[in-house]
């Protein structure tokens, strides 16, 4: 790799301040970047290339030395749902940049309406062609908002790309820790015999925000927490947790095997018992949410797995807003020690416990029993504890980081395949569907801590 | 339990100000000892109570208020080797003690040639008899120089006790972290189903000294380190690491199951391939040494335990004087993650590793391999830490604390039992005749570099 060209639609927008154009930075001073990287971003605003570096200095957070950044980024203003202006980018692109390039990233980094706008364009452009090997098109979420949607979405993007060359970006497979799933699982021989229904009591995937929506009242009155979080970021979390070891890891048999989960996930029913929906109380009263929203702030699922690995372990799927405190984790609690009764009364010991912290405070908390120090033959939990930002020279890499070096490596495993998508909105689906047929209520929830007590009371099991 | 009586012959020996009195102190100040406990001390130096204390005073380390002790303990002089004394004791606790004891503790802490002599004086004279349920005779090792002497010696005491009379103390077994391996194993579900020849590569069963023989020339030259440290604590280490789960934790069942497995060790003749013995430079020139001594200072041991849970593990024991470090723990290496090697090069990752510190710093390790912090995808071991002392309030207990507090109660559990004698005896024996009798040549070592290269050369496995 040496010429290397990101087209970013949407350089104006809060994704390019907040993470793209950092993250960028940093692969750059860290030489990650190919030689040759050329950075044309695209707005409708009326700036050059030197007012829009100098409007972004007060836009992007942190320590850039804009000079680096100068070298390698071109402004283009454009109007986006005009045909004609992608033949003068394509004109710009030529005359820009190197004519043989080795990879062409085109990053639509918009509100998802524009993306079919994008697609067409660049495609009837002949920026992008089917297959043309260098091209590839970066999409974030939301994949539509059901499985038809979806469907009629993806079956546009294929009129003008190939699946090998759409990147659906879920941030979280960008996470150090997500990543890490991988090598806790593969990598110990420690847990490569317990990893099943032997040994793994339940699973809890958890996603707690304390935040509420924010400004995002639109979108999110529209989504809700199981398409917006649990559809990506958990669906993620579980099958990576969940899946069967891949043939290989470094290639799409690890995606084939993350996809047989959430078909299992979506193949069987959902019972409505366990699911409890709620909604924080003010929600109503937040800017561009609908006055009888019954949209979900929150979510609670018991979910299932059946298959020989998994067939009897609960899997606890727990997100929501304005919940009591930010945190993304998955707990993996043992059985008991069959042995262990024989000399410990029950309660006396804990069950193990692994848990794999995303954030914050990134790292892996291992919970064991020893003995209590003393006369007695007292037992008491342990944790051991790994740090995995404490061993980081410098920052931990941003997700951004690692997935803008897939891009130009053109390494697709750790972007979200088409067929994730399906599975994963039939399981929304799903849900969603029988709980408004059903009229599921909606629990309104002032604190997290009723939440909390209701699940401990009706499944048993606590959520701290 | 209420009246106790200690009656402890050796009272001006070292044992006695290093190990009991501070036991006996630490106890009493805690509430440990029964509301009516004596301790009538026995010497043959013209001390009365209050200049034993004095005396006494000087030699024990600590922070020791003597008035505490003053209260429950008695000097008693008398000469160990006149029969008549032991009538004369027998009035004298007859006077200075309850009518009706709950618990009488005879304490050998002597030169083990006045054991049968001390056995025979309190039988004699009543103070001991068979089964009379209250009386426990309790001894230091060592216990015989080979299985025919330990046979004799046992026979004798069989004599005048029953061996549910007997408490042969290892005071490993009374150690923190000794006592942790009961739980480590047996009350964490994550260790259960890999603690076998199935998930275990390996095991180490290490007890490094620094210092020499000191002033125990004469013993120690007849001993060598497979009499004074394998035949003993490091018996205790790998039966316990490698016994069957116990029908029961509180029984003799305990002890059946430990049994067992110095039984498989001692079955199978060893291979002199699978052994080192050494003695470190300067040796012949200490004090009390033979000159032409072959007494080994150190000795490695590949031993193999053929049972099904064990069959093709190598157990390693590796113990000397003179080496690098004091350190005593045992570390279990467990086999690769089967998945790993699809993605991580061998080399890269590390095997998963739990060291059972037992001395200093008694804790655990426990190594994982996670993802290295940053862009790559690349492995690390890491290692997870508890420090058990650190949990401690106050002090952590001394071994000796706890071994009386099971002498009062009456539990022998943690107390070497005859078979366990006699079948360590079978092992060590088979490799001191062997390796006499083939001239098993005795490697002479400097530093403990020297004896780690040639093991690592020959057997493929690393001691730090």
């Amino acid at each position: 790799m040496k010429h290397v060209l990101f087209t970013i639609f949407g350089a104006t927008g809060n994704l390019m301040y907040k993470k793209l154009l950092p993250a960028l930075y940093h692969l750059k001073i860290q030489n990650r970047l190919p030689e040759d990287t050329k950075i044309i971003c695209i707005g409708r605003k009326d700036f050059t290339t030197e007012s829009y570096i100098e409007d972004a200095r007060s836009r992007v957070n942190g320590n850039v030395n804009w000079d680096v950044l100068g070298d390698i980024l071109l402004y283009y203003k454009m109007e986006i749902t005009n045909s004609n202006d992608y033949t003068i980018l394509n004109e710009y692109i030529n005359q820009n940049c190197a004519p043989q390039l080795d990879a062409k990233i085109f990053y639509l980094s918009t509100a998802p309406n524009f993306f079919p706008i994008i697609a067409k364009g660049i495609s009837d452009a002949g920026l992008v062609s089917k297959n043309d090997g260098i091209s590839r098109v970066i999409f974030e979420k939301p994949f539509g908002e059901d499985l038809t949607s979806a469907k009629t979405y993806n079956e546009l993007m294929n009129r003008y790309f190939d699946e090998s060359q759409i990147y659906r970006i879920d941030h979280y497979l960008g996470k150090e820790m997500i990543r890490n799933i991988l090598v806790v699982r593969f990598a110990n021989r420690v847990f490569e015999d317990i990893w099943n229904n032997k040994g793994i009591e339940s699973v809890k995937i958890i996603v707690k925000e304390t935040e509420g929506i924010l400004s995002r009242g639109e979108y999110y009155d529209a989504a809700g927490a199981l398409r917006d979080m649990v559809q990506s970021h958990m669906m993620q979390m579980i099958s990576l947790i969940a899946m069967e070891p891949p043939m290989n890891f470094d290639t799409d048999e690890l995606r084939d095997e993350k996809v047989k989960v959430i078909d299992k996930l979506s193949c069987c029913p959902i019972d409505l018992n366990n699911l409890i929906i709620g909604q924080y109380k003010g929600y109503l009263q937040e800017k561009n949410v609908k006055q009888d929203s019954n949209t979900e702030t929150f979510v609670f699922i018991k979910a299932k797995i059946d298959n020989e690995r998994w067939s009897g372990v609960p899997f606890y799927l727990i997100t929501g807003k304005k919940l009591d405190e930010k945190k993304s984790e998955i707990v993996i609690t043992f059985k008991d020690n069959s042995s262990a009764y024989k000399k410990w009364k029950p309660g006396s010991i804990m069950k193990n416990q692994l848990i794999i912290r995303v954030a914050p405070n990134d790292g892996i908390s291992f919970q064991i029993n020893t003995k209590l120090p003393g006369l007695q033959m007292d037992v008491a939990p342990t944790v051991m504890d790994y740090c995995h930002s404490c061993q980081a020279i410098g920052n931990l890499p941003e997700a951004y980081e690692r997935l803008i070096l897939d891009m130009i490596e053109g390494n697709t495993i750790q972007f979200t395949r088409w067929d994730e998508i399906e599975s994963s909105w039939k399981f929304i689906d799903d849900i969603k569907t029988k709980s408004n047929l059903e009229q599921k209520s909606l629990m309104v929830y002032e604190t997290y801590q009723e939440l909390a007590k209701i699940i401990e009371k009706e499944y048993g099991v606590k959520f701290e």
